[in-house]
């Protein structure tokens, strides 16, 4: 690895760079340090991170062009104490174990999802949309729900207790900062989500590719939940059943479904259009 | 490589597999067979060749756990004198040149897309929807324009004169049908396909991520294309002044655009959501 090490100048560094990951070459974090910090990349990823929570910043990795694009962020590590390190390009694409990383990785703190009590505490009387992911396993329609949550204004990404869905490098990337945007929120027990979400003045609406009401013609509440199945089988049926409503978006027929991603895209639109 | 070769029974064989490609274990087929030849894979793609334009299969490759599910193709390569082959899953990796070919390879004649003039001359009256697609350029975003396109009914995708967009087998694994269902037109000059679209009832909407119209709000045309630009700069903006109306998808800000096949979905719901 023909990497020039930069300390910050003028700024002592407390911490010597970890051994480990980078230096040792390995593609990943050990397990354990991947339950704490994730391995983000792509520019408006990272720039995300910096803008909501620099503090979460641990270390970064970028290519030497990218320096006069990331001067804030160098600066702030100068002050902080966070150390930066220029490597080339083929060091990024095994850090990232991606070639999409834009020329900068950033190793960050993994941000805890809420509990489900605490986000409806904080959350602000009047239209609210969220979204419940029951099933979504593949990281790039994960990023892309992200992406499309930020840019429609959700108010949370709602995980079932046992979902092993998390916040992933690649996904980050694909959501190009709508991560940092859309909090996420861990449900406890699934009846009891749903008795939270009443009480909040939810309604829930089962998404199904065929046989709901369109979406464009339903008449959808303020503060509705959209909950969405799993990319291979759709909606867990019992889950579908102890919803309020059924939408779907109507179609040619042409193809089975929409893809997971392109849907939440739709069912967000036609949420907002009806503000 | 392990394959079993499966003659056709009870037919013979016209045309011996040709030599290159699986056999010697090149992961695509030459340059010029590549013009004319187009390696689908997954099921859906696969499936919706066979019901469409069968003739066009050259070549099919499968797992053996895939016989059940493709059965009806099987029995159709037999009649028809179309070699098939049962081989390991790691023989179509590396003819895919994917992990995600679902147990199954169709080497397929390519479709040329239509001339404009052809198109528009077999177009039927009334509300139709065509997309423009300016730059996209990732196979990914491109199939998933294809898988709308498909479920929402559009008409067509019309290609610039010189866009090197086409076709891939990634493109119509993500397409999952969709490449079959929605023709490819190729345009001429520009001037000239404005003035052939107008002629036909069409009007034109620029999709900018800002200053736009809302496209839920905005008045849209019953013939309408929809323009496209590339996924990092956008719209080309000779062209989008070139365009009878400039339509966006509004949003809350936290990240800078949807990404353009989802707002491809967005646009053509919202288009048919007006019907």
């Amino acid at each position: 690895m023909h990497a020039e090490v930069r300390r910050p100048p003028r700024a002592q560094h407390d911490e010597p760079w970890s051994p480990g990951s980078a230096e040792e070459g390995t593609p990943h974090p050990s397990r354990a340090r991947r339950d704490v910090e994730l391995r983000l990349y792509g520019l408006n990823a990272v720039h995300a991170v910096f803008s909501r929570r620099p503090q979460a910043i641990r270390k970064l990795y970028l290519i030497e062009s990218r320096i006069p694009a990331l001067q804030p962020l160098l600066k702030w590590c100068v002050a902080n104490r966070v150390g930066y390190r220029v490597v080339e390009e083929q060091d990024l694409d095994r850090l990232a174990a991606s070639t999409h990383h834009e020329g900068v990785i950033a190793e960050v703190l993994r941000e805890e999802p809420l509990a489900m009590s605490n986000w409806l505490r904080d959350l602000p009387d009047g239209p609210q949309c969220a979204l419940w992911l029951d099933g979504v396993g593949n990281p790039h329609n994960f990023g892309a729900i992200l992406r499309s949550a930020a840019h429609f204004g959700a108010s949370a990404i709602l995980l079932p207790k046992h979902s092993p869905l998390a916040l992933s490098g690649a996904a980050a990337r694909v959501a190009e900062g709508g991560a940092e945007a859309v909090p996420m929120v861990r449900m406890g027990r699934q009846d009891n989500a749903l008795a939270q979400l009443r009480s909040a003045g939810f309604m829930l609406a089962a998404t199904v590719v065929k046989g709901g009401s369109d979406v464009f013609d339903a008449s959808l509440p303020q503060r509705l939940v959209f909950v969405l199945g799993s990319e291979g089988e759709g909606m867990d049926r019992e889950l579908a059943a102890a919803c309020d409503l059924r939408v779907s978006i109507p179609g040619s027929g042409a193809v089975e479904s929409l893809n997971v991603a392109a849907a939440t895209a739709v069912l967000l639109a036609a949420w907002r259009a009806r503000l």
